[in-house]
């Protein structure tokens, strides 16, 4: 399985912060190494490491990266660069190849992307061709990725962890 | 396979209006039938219907509903009641139980839900037990539901569709 980043571009600070938080925080509970947030917004980077102090793991986020030079530096270290965007190949076709990479840089936008983003990822990866949320896209593309194997992930140095219940809320605090 | 709705609660219109949304289009393209809103935001539901308008299938989207009244005829009709909650049980322990039944309504709350939202659902289920998106528990719940049959759907009378395209943005307006 490869090792998965998540790139964050398109980011402005007052409009996208719920959803970038949920970027972030689905990367983590869905198996990605870590997010790069290509945006000057320490607010949802802290929002972001504070879950992931408390339920584990090591998922880091990383504040105002320069989203071309995170590409170029990911690529010139042998990584693949996915762009998920609803135009490109659809992700049932090309899941398997991207599978068998060793390091994925997974980039996700907001609602306008640099035109640049299509030429310079290795691929355009589509999740159902229709619109919906990177949020959702996100999600399913790393769950498809991982065959499934993230869903019930333990994170061992978590101090808080859920007990799953048929009614209620248990929480084991550790 | 079960016909499925979504309800959404705890919507506040002010906050809410992105993530709201984006739950409806992901329910949309993941193979729900139709999104009930428990608040009054036209807004919201006009943006889901001009989607769905534009890109094909009959997608419903209802404002202003009263979320026990929603649950209560629900039941009444026979349907089965999901709630995605992280203190659920594992998705992976229900979800081939869940995929017997004939109709599921399957709520999806903001930050705060009533409390007694656990104990009118028929099943409480977590997507990873982890904290992440209301938008990609609901998107991994529908995807592993129907067994990934909805993400290559057509759209026989959609006005506009996608041309899947290894770079670029290919688009037939029909």
């Amino acid at each position: 399985m490869p090792a998965v980043a998540v790139l964050r571009i398109g980011h402005r600070p007052e409009r996208d912060q719920r959803v970038t938080t949920h970027v972030g925080l689905a990367a983590r509970a869905l198996g990605a190494r870590g997010m790069y947030l290509a945006a000057d917004d320490p607010g949802v980077i802290k929002s972001i490491e504070d879950v992931a102090s408390r339920w584990g793991g090591d998922f880091f986020a990383e504040n105002n990266v320069k989203w071309r030079r995170c590409i170029e530096d990911w690529k010139a270290g042998g990584g693949k660069v996915v762009h998920l965007t609803m135009y490109g190949l659809r992700m049932t076709d090309v899941i398997d190849d991207i599978r068998d990479q060793e390091r994925v840089l997974v980039v996700v936008g907001a609602e306008k992307v640099p035109g640049d983003i299509y030429g310079l990822a290795d691929y355009n990866v589509s999740v159902t061709t229709q619109p919906h949320s990177e949020i959702s896209s996100l999600a399913l593309f790393l769950d498809h990725l991982f065959e499934g194997k993230e869903l019930n992930r333990e994170y061992p140095d978590a101090k808080i962890r859920i007990e799953p219940s048929g009614a209620g809320k248990k929480t084991v605090e550790q």
